[in-house]
């Protein structure tokens, strides 16, 4: 079918919003933010074979699309409140994008999340999500802010997203959820961006991500025996010197890593526990400029993965 | 090189902004937004082989993905303020990431803009951008409110851009830049606001995007004698019966199109002619549900081609 039926199609399945006096249909969306609130606003594509593969469900799609956007707001600390999609689609795909829909839709009503706007063009499938979302400028959380002394924590479980891909059809559907239906820490986020010193989601992985808290002179110890694992990914990968490098070099996982001065530690984990969130602590920030993994006996670790980076292998 | 060298190489040219506090580097960026103001958000894609050859430069490239973006935003009567940029690309290409860049950021810096984020992936050339604006919310500019009795009038000239593309490598290169260096209406849009019932910006060709004008019962009736024309399109295209059909369903004219108000024509006009561009009155709204294109003799042009859409050809 056309560009225009596919757009008509997505906008009989969105409900209006107070704060969207005008959505789908026009040049541009009009929005009402709400005063005294900054807004966050972020970016992320995700394309075939890089972040998903054709034997994905589209609802899958639909979910990972919005759930990479969506704990890219978490980790400042932002409600989610407006999102755009932009579609680029081989061919006018009924079928397709009904799938992408559910996925997509389902998880934004979730998080009260209104699709205003987006674009539809032809070509190599290519999925942008646009998502915008309000914060109270006192509490948002940086990348930048982390000090030597502080504490190294992370909320949820690490490893189930990299075993998912590491094992393929073999991997069970506790672990192959937590790569196609990833749960973006939205709620954890703003509980902790008013307690945490520096915060990211670790999407590239967890080293990759924790290079991206430390400043100049900055570095951090990891303590391998404290890395938090699922039930599950324990049932599939037994011995920890195997489930350690999926653990800190797998992408996916949509953790949130904080970095939080010491006597901050039991707020917050209290504030994720009322959320049935866990927070562990994994390690310590210091002066030592390099990130170190140091193991229950404490020797240390030689990490030679360094996260997913687009253009490398 | 790798997507944190891209990354890098886009922060290093962009300046900063006061309504910046986070932009590019963090997992969102976080703007102020002004009190009392809407925000006007759209997306834009632009794919090779459907929006740009690649014969084109990438500055021409990186100009088009962002023109077509402030376009939107004009048609709303927006400031556009803020930008995202969604990058898919084949390699991690420095050459053509830096020719895009002067085109894109040299195109943002005339219009005040601010690139605040975005994200890089690696697969088929797909870019997709982001912009969002403010506008008054007591003068936003809509595609619904035409009425019966209200003259439909443009800026600026049609078919250029049309006819550089059915010229080719013939095509002059007056012709060559309205088709790769789009001039949004921005300044225009903000004055048109105050003054239109219904904008949109032509995109598709003006008989597709005065369709989107025309609610439940109205039509249209164009006035072909009126349509304006570029010198370079006279002397490329002497004969009114070629050039017709080039303005009115050739895309890309990015010039405006509105319905206003007989008695708000002047000062429409004089609006436009102080930023130095013409409006035109080339039709009126009636309740014929149709839109009938009528030569200077009176006779009705037969009009065989709606416009772009990106899944039918």
């Amino acid at each position: 079918v056309g560009e225009f039926d596919l757009i008509e199609r997505i906008r009989a399945r969105v409900t209006g919003s107070s704060s969207v006096p005008v959505g789908i249909g026009d040049d541009a969306a009009i929005i009402t933010p709400t005063p005294g609130q900054a807004l966050a606003v972020t970016t992320d594509s995700i394309v075939l074979d890089r972040h998903f593969t054709a034997a994905w469900s589209t609802a899958d799609v639909g979910h990972l699309a919005l759930a990479v956007n969506l704990s890219d707001l978490a980790a400042m600390g932002a409600k989610p409140r407006w999102a755009l999609l932009a579609l680029t689609l081989p061919e006018g795909d009924v079928a397709w994008l009904d799938g992408f829909l559910d996925g997509f839709l389902g998880l934004a009503d979730e998080f009260g999340v209104s699709l205003v706007g987006g674009n539809i063009s032809a070509g190599s499938l290519n999925i942008g999500v646009q998502l915008l979302g309000e914060v109270d400028p006192a509490i948002v959380a940086h990348r930048q802010g982390a000090r030597a002394g502080d504490v190294l924590a992370v909320t949820g479980t690490l490893g189930d997203a990299a075993a998912a891909l590491k094992l393929g059809q073999r991997a069970g559907p506790g672990l192959q959820s937590r790569l196609r239906r990833p749960q973006a820490r939205v709620a954890a986020g703003i509980a902790l961006a008013a307690e945490v010193d520096a915060m990211i989601d670790i999407s590239d992985g967890l080293l990759a991500d924790l290079a991206h808290l430390l400043g100049s002179g900055l570095g951090a110890r990891v303590s391998l025996g404290q890395l938090p694992a699922s039930d599950s990914l324990v049932e599939a990968i037994g011995y920890t010197e195997q489930r350690w490098p999926l653990q800190l070099g797998g992408g996916n996982d949509y953790e949130l890593l904080v970095a939080l001065a010491p006597d901050r530690l039991d707020s917050a984990t209290a504030s994720c526990r009322s959320l049935g969130l866990a927070l562990t602590p994994i390690g310590e920030f210091n002066d030592s400029g390099i990130i170190e993994c140091v193991r229950p006996d404490n020797t240390l670790m030689e990490i030679d993965h360094d996260g997913w980076d687009h253009f490398k292998t």
